[in-house]
């Protein structure tokens, strides 16, 4: 009875040179067997709280956009590759083009006429507008524009292309589940057509025409579905919403998050819940001066800034933030933004698939070290 | 072994005399013990399909007004009476003001300058507003315009007065669970202030300026509500609403209920489902000269006429509507519409009610009988 | 402006003969118009808390069984009167078979190999069994052994009939929603085949060797069932489940209502809710002088002895209780159960209605006045 | 315009000499900003059906349990190791404990009167007992006795240790998410007592006296837990269970998956649902001599064979298996079992991830390729 399963408790006897090659012994017998041993793996699959791998990172609009233009001359768009999109590889994920554990953050680019074929697959995706216009994304046959501040959704399964009908590029952010869905083995890819279905521009998709009225619903389509029917959150709607909780603060009512911080969660309107099983969109507001109590919660997260300056206090690292820069906050991270100027962020995460399975935890206040 | 169960059953032995005696004894000492056999009772209480005592019946504006203008001449609203609300009492209920078994449907009427005092019940309620404007419904606190084509929810426990801020009078409807809450003793009730708590006339409520917003929550009340936490679904939308499933029933897309038929319902943001755990509320919009298919389902509703002229067909009786009149189906009535000019109805129902306890049924076409 | 809406208000002038004329002609207009006003049915309408119409009442099963046997002598079950079944007539309920606005409770009494035929309808039935055995209800052609203790579901439009195998005649209480589905106009009805359509006389249905294990259900039958799948809820669980109860209460565990008041709730167990959409069922065991705290809660029940003696206090008066009487608790009554000796209690209620559409409230302790 | 996406694509032109030299630096900068290009990686990351790098893998108890042995008597049990858990190392997870990307699973053995001290953590945890008795667990202090057939949950956040109280060995199977909890950032742990808090040794939990029934709950306890509230699922009810399925089977009724394929699924009684929220259990038999139809679905699983003999068919190979033998069947795999002899297995899975996130998809019959 020799080997300790734990080296911090001094008691236990010093092994005998027979039992230490009895036990070495026995570790290359497990590993032959392909089996491993709980006891020597413990520290690192069950630490008293998350301790991500992935790590706190700031990537800069200003580095960012460039590259995706030098790319735009150099890498066509086309089937195979099938997207002009620059991933964020989070540097404490191995060289994996991962945001984080479960999120895929990217900056997209076409070029002026461009376009990208048709396809569907079955990860969650949707499109954050930080500048620019004058590309429409098809979702299975419906024109869509996209214009700065809009959110666009292509949930799972449906199919979709994008095409530039101007004469300038435009960029813009992709965001999906790919991580999540490759780690779980739970992914599906079909090509579409190569040809753009419908090069119709209308400002508004049929999705809205259809859906995007406050608490209306057609009759013909009742019932819950897995993701919203809205294909364009604009910003009108979102820019309205922010102001008016502000508004409502200065006339003494508690709408707002917190002092100083209002915020719009996107939601389907079918359930009420998120707009996609896998991923939680939000819009954060800061008035100039604002800072929020700080917070950790399980699961990752990123943000973009849309306007404004500020900065993201990250497990007590401060980050400086300017329009298009984005960050990721891993699981745990104890998270503070602060405001100089009015201080616009769009932010998406992961909790979806923490609440769905009873695995949500959040600590609000100074004590969440 | 003598009395027949079965009336209809012509080969049941005539019961002697003495038989004949001791059923009645029996029956006798029934009804002392507070007793009733089934067999008497199962062609009433248990027949093949729904017999509603509730009757198709229309309540026409043009004479409805004038009486509640009348009203208005005679009765004050204060406290005790609490609403001048006069209310459809169908003539199949046994002069109860039951719209249907469940539904209450009244015109409420209030003078220039009048106030409806505070108070609260735990019976859901709204208000839908056909013609007229220049009251306010304040809603725990929360001042709501009412204009035409509006549709406003005060729902179960919500403390609300109305109070009239112009030199007109202005009449609308009140839709509630009154008959159910009554049928089954779950009614609570409780006075409020005796003054109109905020006078102030805003265009917009805070409920609306908080969630109005398509697609959009605010964080700081997230969940899922009982009831919608928006006060009134403006005609603006409902209106666009409705002409976009038409221009987009033109371009070729399954949108509409049925050809020529689009129609909304109003929803709970929070859930996607009814606005009012009991009340079910739409829309319908027909083309001038469209018809519907015949509809039977389980429960009852009422339909109000907001423009245009055209009829109900209520088990194959047709009843000619204009602009104002109120018609009530009882369940499992045959119905069908039919639009002479462009046709614009307001319909609530109790269906929720059904949906929950899995009593919903409903059956589409002409073999509806 | 002179009729007054609230008599109690002293301070209101009182009307001319002219206004009260005129008010006369007003009350007799909306009566020819089928309308009448709020103000003057507000109090019966719309009460500070429920007013049931409903009485408390206890029948004696001393009483109901020879009742019962004499309709057994004189009157023969077949088709159209369909079963032997006396039924509690409320004497609040003016003269109808309603225990409760939303409850129907009957004794069924069938003879010595007589046969009840077979149906369905959309009310959702159980049987109660206080004495005796014999029968099978054949369910869905599924034959469902009754004994004394069980408790046996037929849900909604599931064909049932009922035959007695022995030369004994068997009574037994059905619990039904029939009031309710008569009020709403809900209901629906079919007759089956004449003859049994299993006259086999197994111990355990097929439903139970199916589907009665804790916690494992059938790989062939997955998803959320309206309805309990369990045809019958067998005396020998329900004992076991009670005195497991009161034995963990004296080993010190917190888990029974409150000291010395055991109770189970028969649920469904694809979703752990009630078993029916409309009836919630329970069995309560009360210790020798043990006594429950007060409660008041929306909705009506009705409470079967099924062994020992005691007492329930309603609304302050004691009524006391021996094997199979059966007592009607209306909404928002207060009820103290009292126990002489061990007593045991079956009890159903229309809770689940409430629970559904957010009206359930329940007050617990002595200031329930 | 040069690089290519698509390098199938052969009509793209040969990138000229300074092309290639203007790529590679792109791509030399992408890396240096901790970017990646989608169009480089999505064979990889989008695939068109799941490939998972885990394999399928047989590991045989006949190896496993003398190296568990070989581990009691050089490897003491003790707070730091915490448990002498020996977890499956899938061949294609490259050497991390990880039976499939989402699950753990191993062979956890305690020597006579040994003790595993108590601690929680937010994975979600079972026993399978496949030979042996003798060992207690405590749950949150309630003690939990283990025999050969029985299901024993300690879901996420409960306390629990384990404790030999005979002179013989135990060896049983240990099933968590530890891979999905640690590659999700999601896990929280926290050691109890040194000591077993209770060192009775009841035949039966408390757990089980309180809620082990068919269809009951007590009333102490309503509402839906995120957890079955059962800590142990007793063989002899799977064991009749599946029996009776059989029998009906016999009898003619069609309650079986297929023919002579008898399973249940083990479930949460409070939902219906599965017995923890990112673990699926069931238990399957097999006539001797039935195959199953070929399946395949999202989602990763893990079989133990607890009696007979047959064979797991995985995309086309046979590996054949014996009592104890435990089998990896990662997601997307073509799944044939077959029996030799009656062929009892024990499977646990995570495919309630995939459901709760709409990503759940199963294809049966022989075309699954």
């Amino acid at each position: 009875m020799l080997a300790n399963m734990n080296a911090s408790e001094p008691s236990a006897p010093e092994p005998t040179p027979e039992e230490d090659a009895a036990l070495r012994r026995l570790y290359a017998d497990f590993d032959t067997e392909n089996l491993l041993p709980l006891w020597t793996q413990l520290g690192d699959l069950m630490p008293m709280h998350p301790k991500p791998s992935a790590r706190a990172h700031v990537w800069s609009w200003k580095t960012l956009y460039p590259l995706a233009q030098r790319a735009g001359d150099l890498v066509p768009v086309g089937r195979g590759g099938e997207r002009r999109a620059i991933a964020l590889a989070n540097p404490g994920l191995g060289g994996r083009p991962f945001a984080t554990p479960t999120l895929w953050a990217a900056i997209q680019y076409l070029g002026p006429q461009e376009t990208a074929p048709e396809h569907r697959h079955t990860q969650n995706a949707f499109r954050f507008v930080v500048e620019g216009e004058g590309v429409w994304t098809v979702v299975d046959g419906d024109p869509v524009a996209m214009r700065r501040g809009d959110f666009l959704l292509t949930p799972g399964w449906h199919f979709h292309s994008h095409h530039n009908t101007t004469d300038r590029p435009m960029a813009w952010i992709d965001g999906l589940d790919i991580p999540f869905a490759h780690y779980t083995d739970s992914t599906f890819f079909e090509f579409g057509a190569d040809e753009v279905t419908d090069r119709s521009t209308p400002s508004a998709s049929r999705s809205e025409r259809l859906w995007a009225y406050p608490g209306l619903r057609p009759l013909s389509a009742l019932g819950s579905l897995p993701n919203s029917p809205i294909a364009a959150y604009r910003w009108e709607h979102t820019d309205r919403a922010l102001d008016e909780q502000l508004a409502l603060e200065d006339e003494g009512h508690a709408v707002t998050v917190e002092p100083g911080h209002a915020a719009v969660r996107y939601t389907n309107p079918t359930t009420g819940g998120d707009v996609m099983p896998t991923i939680r969109a939000e819009f954060h507001r800061l008035r100039a001066g604002a800072e929020t109590t700080t917070r950790r919660e399980v699961g990752s997260s990123v943000f973009q800034v849309f306007s404004g300056e500020g900065a993201l206090v990250l497990d007590g690292v401060e980050h400086r933030m300017a329009q298009g820069d984005l960050a990721v906050v891993p699981s745990w991270t104890a998270l503070k933004i602060q405001a100089e100027s009015r201080f616009d962020l769009f932010r998406f995460s992961d909790t979806p698939i923490f609440d769905g399975l009873h695995q949500a935890r959040v600590t609000v206040g100074e004590d969440t070290e």
